[in-house]
């Protein structure tokens, strides 16, 4: 039979285009260019237009990827991993498995607005099926990088007698980004049954917020024209040694539902906490850190939502909900952005793999 | 006998100048004119030079707290309350007590050295005594607010022959600011035997990070001439229903330390975890949120040490690690600075105040 | 005749709350009670949500005025000047003269679109007799101040079945307080004719930026109900000695449109630059500094658009730029915003007030 | 005779790490390998450590010069360029020279104090004679590189039993790079005579602000171990169609200062302006801006001082100041760091380059 065996390495980079974590993994053999599925990198900086180390970071990361891979740096992107023939198994207990698709082209028109969801909910059971995933309740994370609007791509639009959802390009409240992230968020939802089609329009993007996912996580680029679809989830065929499972923060100081993250993924720890074995097993974390469009947390104001170096605190202080419980700060912790239909209201997505033996 | 019966109460403020809640604990007859301690506050805001909320709360604060002891606004700072005669008692269990003294006048140019400390140490042991303690395993809150420099002082000391420690007004790692704050805390280790006089100098402060009090949180401003000592500790004499307790963190995302310090102050919790009719218990936290002097954090390299935000994001990450433990906002963490003798090499020090019943 | 004998007076500020410089003038009796038309301050900080010096600074003023009016507080806002009986004239040359007037509520429905662009348009006109002006060429500078959005308006908007102009209630490209400064500065425009009303529509709001006027500095507020205008302009029944004139710069680095407002006001200068004599007769200088919505500036790319902190430095160049011509730092410099119809694309708006004797 | 024949040409990047411009210049062959004297660059960014944009600048543009000169990326910065053969000439009119030395090696414990300012003394007269230049009057702009601290020298230093001037590795005013710029700037002021020797000392250094050079830009980096000195000057035996000329502002707003140094290059300009023609002879500006060490600015406070981004708006505003009177906004204009050795109290050093045909 076919299966996947999967698995997970979480590297360091001493600068944003330091690639010597990856080589080696490379020069070990652990990762092979035949059967190389993703690379998810964060880098250090602060995130803002004018900060270059991510796009230096970029550059490095595909330069030296398509040197692994003997490809064009312009096929990384496109580069799909090839599925290995393993000995047939039945492991009973369910296991790591990644798919991923390519959505239709998405139009600036479509770009937060039903057609990107619609598109990026096609792509995402494309993606299940790719991982050998029919049951939602397997999937407990979903990457997803969708086009966002550029003024071009706004231009084009409005030329062609389109409108556009913003002609705001930032991540703020009406900003483009926020609602391309959006609608791709609730594009997963609907794919996965978590919101019926019946209760999406575009009105409700960005301003409906009991509608979202829960396992979602969602980004726009103004370069792109599809939406790139990466599931997580377990299945029983797999052969990996790794196991995923996802909650949500009830609110922005809610540490157990980071807990329950871990729980989630098999990871048991008497005593409510984990112990430092436990930790052992804990291969990686993603978990978002969106600003709750309240500012009330358990019946006190905060006044983050008013500073103004919110997106790069936000971003900071759910890293540190989630050092706080995993023991370490190598964590992915996505985020800065204020409320998002990713995750409940006021809430965050977190997503756990851990190694089972 | 003579006894004091403290008590301390937490209220949040809508604005830096909102007195709203004190007035409710006036008006409920909670606190009294005679009988108030001190007030401690933390202000909304960036916490820098150009930051006004912190002066217009200064400002509001002193004006509520004249009128409500019916005094000058002057004199606000100089009150001391009366000790209360109360019905003789053997409380077994040690409770709440505070203490306060004045230091002698601290002349600039013994901002940061030894003169500062031998006049903190003196004043703390004042304190003590104020307080009804003798032992120093009895104390486990030290809050020092000592004179720092100024371009006005630095030139009457010049011109009077003398050096100053700093010519550099920040509060960066060579900031007179950061001398005087650690001469301070140096001088409460000296004051509790934490650390032994021969082992100080001018020349340790601010170098060698073995020397540090585990109890001392210690501030600095330019207008002050006298150190201000407040301390807070446990004695047999009490009838507070109060008690604290205090530990340290190990490093920066180590919420054991900040629950080792709920279960110093008595707060019993099985489950390794607080639940909440323990928290229901927490009176009160306070927590300093030091940024560690190295970029390493159980084995990783984090980037805070680089940040331009980092003062901002350094105190703020504090505020998490503390909120994720006691499942509340409203804690009391002060910090952002770099390396300092308040706690140990990378961790801080954070004490906690619990009701007995 | 009735006629107005206005005049202007700068003071510098210490602190947000400093109203010394208020009390000379008082004491000097040179501004009375019964005819002070208008307060305009600029307050120090970083303008941003949690800048609470402005808020300090708005206390403070109005303390110190109702107290000099002898009014309450409350009503400082409504206070409308009285005219002076004075001996007629027939004064050749045209001076200073002000009007004000409050527009007809304003809905939040109507905030950022035609209805606001309709009700400031009337004040304008409106504020003009008041002061006496007839000839829009004789207008040189529209303070308008109108009502923003806020959750609580938007929602009473939705729940009455009404849209809103924008969820973002920031200044950013596609904020509600973008939105309403620039329906203001369009119906400013409409009342002077610089845009015919055929031109617009709510369409044109932030995206038409070939309208706009050449002299309305307009801002924002959640707690407003109505629009507030103050209109300057020239009178030859004007008895005062001061005169206003304006000009734009064609961009972000235009030195000589600053030069034109001086020279538009009647300041001659020879040699192309202003002496010191000549800018003895400057009373004050009123300038935009929006950030331009290109990033071209004669030719060359600039980066300000992608700075985080573009904000406030897109506001401490305008300072600059002013001050570069001016010799000094007390202008009022307002501004930060991205694009806006006060002033043409690229260009800021620049009124100069002179004295002629 | 042997003459230099220098030309200076400025071009834009589109991101940190475009190289697109000098390609432009290679290929018209306007530079070639053997007779290139120096890159200068500016990048787009933040500035502060976190900064990327500067790291990968300064990758990309070693990478291109190492594949212009054939040599490998290691050498580049050894590179010296040879002087070319070119028949006699008695050019009565002097113009540009540019020479270049390297100091000897300075020790950890030298940097910010006179060892510093001795051997960067010696390289200023090096390279001046290099440049055919001996009356200190002909040196209009000395470009250093020096030596910083990092946490490794300080080390080595202190464990040899040394002191060093800070252990702060900032910026800020007791900063070792501050230190360091101002040690530097001494060392040129000493050789040009502009500061006697029996006027300096290491206590001078960032004490007595009267002391400075007013053509000497400086930097220092911790990486390096060896100053390295540019000097710009004019000569008679120079066939170069450039001339370079200096000025100094009186103050932060001083536009006139800056049109003094067009002044000084040799750009006539009648009506106290350049015109265009004027401007268009214009090569380049290298200014600095650094902030006053006073809030006074002509009588009045500014706030500049207690900003949190000081630092970054100091550095706009003389971005603003030199594009106000020149412009143009492609100005090397360094600084953003408060009150030096380079350049006058208040004022700063503005250096300009005109084509003289």
């Amino acid at each position: 039979m076919k299966a996947q065996r999967v698995d997970m390495f979480v590297c360091t980079m001493g600068t944003p285009a330091d690639t010597s974590g990856l080589q080696l993994l490379a020069d070990s053999g652990r990762i092979k260019p035949d059967t190389l599925v993703a690379l998810v990198g964060k880098t250090e900086g602060t995130g803002f237009h004018d900060d270059w180390g991510r796009v230096w970071a970029d550059v490095a990361l595909r330069e030296w990827t398509a040197k692994f891979l003997g490809i064009p740096v312009a096929d990384v992107a496109k580069n799909v991993r090839e599925w290995v023939e393993v000995p047939d198994s039945d492991a009973g207990e369910k296991r790591l498995v990644v798919g991923r698709a390519g959505s239709e082209a998405i139009a600036p028109e479509e770009v937060g607005r039903m057609g990107m969801m619609h598109k990026v909910a096609a792509a995402t059971h494309q993606a299940m099926s790719d991982a050998g995933l029919s049951d939602p309740h397997d999937v407990h994370l979903v990457m997803v990088k969708v086009p966002g609007l550029t003024v071009a791509s706004i231009r084009d639009a409005e030329q062609g007698g389109h409108t556009v959802v913003s002609h705001d390009l930032t991540f703020g409240p009406e900003g483009a980004g926020s609602y391309a992230n959006d609608a791709a968020a609730l594009g997963v939802a609907l794919a996965l049954g978590e919101v019926k089609e019946s209760a999406l329009s575009d009105e409700v993007v960005r301003r409906n917020w009991d509608l979202y996912s829960e396992v979602a996580m969602t980004s726009s680029g103004g370069e792109k024209r599809h939406g790139e679809v990466v599931v997580f989830g377990n299945a029983a065929s797999s052969l990996s040694e790794l196991r995923i499972g996802h909650a949500v923060t009830k609110d922005f100081i809610d540490a157990e539902g980071v807990r329950n993250a871990l729980r989630s993924a098999g990871l048991k720890f008497r005593e409510g906490l984990p112990d430092e074995s436990d930790l052992g097993r804990l291969v990686h974390v993603f978990a978002k850190s969106v600003i709750p469009g309240s500012d009330q947390v358990r019946g006190n104001r905060i006044t983050l939502l008013d500073d103004a170096d919110a997106y790069q605190i936000g971003k900071a202080l759910g890293g540190m909900l989630v050092a706080s419980v995993t023991g370490r700060t190598t964590n992915y912790v996505s985020g800065g952005e204020g409320n998002s239909h990713q995750g409940p209201p006021g809430g965050n997505i977190v997503a756990a793999v851990v190694r089972t033996a």
